[in-house]
């Protein structure tokens, strides 16, 4: 009745993976070109280290670095001519191409991608949480069989993850814009700082500190992502370039004096951005929500924090969000709480009651 | 004793300046196009409507939209031959040239740059400790008078403001890197979610909301900023289109098969975004820090968030940042708390020994 995995690759991926597996009751085990690297995964509960005396898995998990793991999928179908295969690298087209160009047998295969723990690394950082909640879509190519399938998704509930199924173009077009773009326009607009003086610097406020907080990414990683979903990724900057041309060719007219037309471009393209932020859903995937947005003076003192969450909990509130804005050199911070419309007014009347102040 | 202000524009920025002001002992008059929001400034608090049996200001405040200031600047200058005249608005150089333009007497006028408030809009959202701890820059011209930055330095500091000093040009080409060209990105990557499908928006994580939340802004306050600062934005943006141009053509050699110096050009691209995001300095204006971040697994429920807060505040460690993340349809989120490095392992100890689950 246990199914059998074997996860080959154990750094954060594969480690968390393995731990989680076994948590729910599969029998794992672990391979790993570094016999270091799957001695530390099974020292923290990620299964067993992979034996010639192992039987044969039901499924393959191939959690390998992008640029190879097509290359390690064909090994794993080849090697174990009964088992599903997966892997979880973050682009899906590459992947799919090399191993259908190695001849492998395409119909035990699908493609998946849990979108978690990309922002920290390494085994030791591995956790059977990790895909708790976390998007994972499960991939599967034009040969697919219903079975593959089926235990590919098995995989992913079992770790945590909320399942969907995209093809591996609709996943990369998809991961481009919400992704990998973003990712490159963090980095452009965070390069621009290396520039700045000092005091140029210290204006910086919360938007820029939003827009360039993946900015902070691994060069190296994300090499691999963006060459392995070059196409994509391409496609999505072709259109921000053309966009971009555009604006600064309307600054140009600006700057030299009064066109007309120039400043029709900067609306549209800020309120482009309006109805393309609109579209991103709330927190629990109902439809997009606005949500008000209460601002309340807290003292910048250990505790203060908690003693205002408190409050919003009191007052029956629930907190959909929450962000905080640091003054330079003052003594206390904004907290905004984000909460449905309907009861910011309630909110910011219980909270002026208990004494908080509110803000703009 | 008590300095006289008069206040021209009672928006957002004029009302809450008229508030704090007000409270702070000065003697505030207030004037706008419309009577209906001179009215209700005062009936915020702001200071009494201007009469023309008021004596003449000490310092007059222009607090008009970036497009108008420097008329009505001037006209200030003019009406006023003895007041020092400061603005608001958020583009120095177009202002100051305005007011040179029309021959105004540079000596007693000194710019500002209070940076508050943008997002929200409308008297109605003044309030008094809208610049406690803000950034609000003065901007001399060639020609101030040492009473008169002086003058307007007084008013920025009794309104709450962190002061700094800077002459038009840096002040324009420092918000076009940390302000101007981030909303611009923004709003370009939130744009590209208009042609996702549902299901494709769906994978949405925090990188993307995080880039892509000031790309809810005001399309119309925007395109006067932008217009306004047309020649620093422009410069920028040159430099982000010229690397934009860059990757694309590595992602095009990428797609088409494996070139030659392709991956450097985004391995560099990230990296330089890497060092210019290290430039942001921490919370209390001291030189950059980096954070460690505990990441703790949250019922989501009223009041559980104030409880793990209360529990951070307990064991004595002060949080220096805080992002929510939340799944799509589970029953919790994670809460990232940004820590001292010192601290992060004891803080981690600590959440774990009061039942916390701890996350990758």
């Amino acid at each position: 009745m246990t199914t059998s995995v074997r996860i080959v690759g154990t750094g954060l991926i594969g480690t968390s993976l393995g731990i989680a597996l076994t948590r729910a009751g599969y029998a794992v085990v672990l391979a790993d070109p570094s016999p270091t690297a799957v001695a530390l995964a099974r020292d923290l509960g990620a299964g067993s280290v992979a034996d010639q005396a192992d039987p044969a898995p039901d499924v393959v998990v191939v959690a390998a670095p992008p640029d190879v793991a097509g290359a390690v999928v064909a090994d794993e179908l080849t090697a174990w001519p009964d088992a599903v295969v997966t892997d979880v690298a973050s682009v899906k087209v590459a992947v799919l191409e090399d191993v259908r160009r190695r001849g492998a047998d395409l119909t035990r295969y699908a493609g998946s991608h849990p979108m978690a723990g990309r922002e920290r690394s390494g085994a030791v950082a591995a956790r059977g949480d990790l895909f708790d909640g976390r998007a994972w879509v499960v991939v599967p190519n034009d040969q697919s069989s219903d079975a593959a399938i089926a235990a590919v998704k098995d995989i992913a509930i079992a770790a945590g993850g909320t399942v969907s199924t995209m093809s591996p173009a609709e996943h990369d077009a998809a991961v481009a814009v919400v992704s990998h773009v973003p990712q490159l326009a963090s980095s452009l607009v965070a390069g621009r700082l290396r520039d700045l003086t000092d005091p140029a610097v210290a204006l910086s406020g919360q938007g820029i500190r939003d827009v360039t907080r993946v900015a902070a990414s691994d060069p190296q990683l994300w090499t691999q992502i963006l060459a392995g979903n070059a196409a994509a990724v391409r496609e999505v900057l072709a259109h921000v370039h053309t966009e971009l041309t555009e604006v600064i060719g309307a600054l140009d007219v600006l700057a030299d004096g009064d066109g007309v037309g120039a400043r029709e471009v900067l609306a549209r393209i800020v309120a482009q951005g309006n109805a393309g932020h609109a579209r991103i859903p709330g927190k629990h995937g109902a439809a997009p929500t606005a949500y008000s947005v209460v601002v309340v003076l807290v003292p910048d003192q250990p505790g203060e924090l908690a003693r205002l969450l408190h409050d919003v909990g009191d007052a029956g509130v629930n907190l959909e969000d929450l962000h905080l804005e640091h003054g330079m050199g003052q003594p206390f911070g904004l907290a905004e709480i984000s909460v449905l419309p309907a009861v910011a007014e309630r909110l910011g009347e219980e909270l002026s009651t208990r004494g908080w102040r509110l803000h703009g």
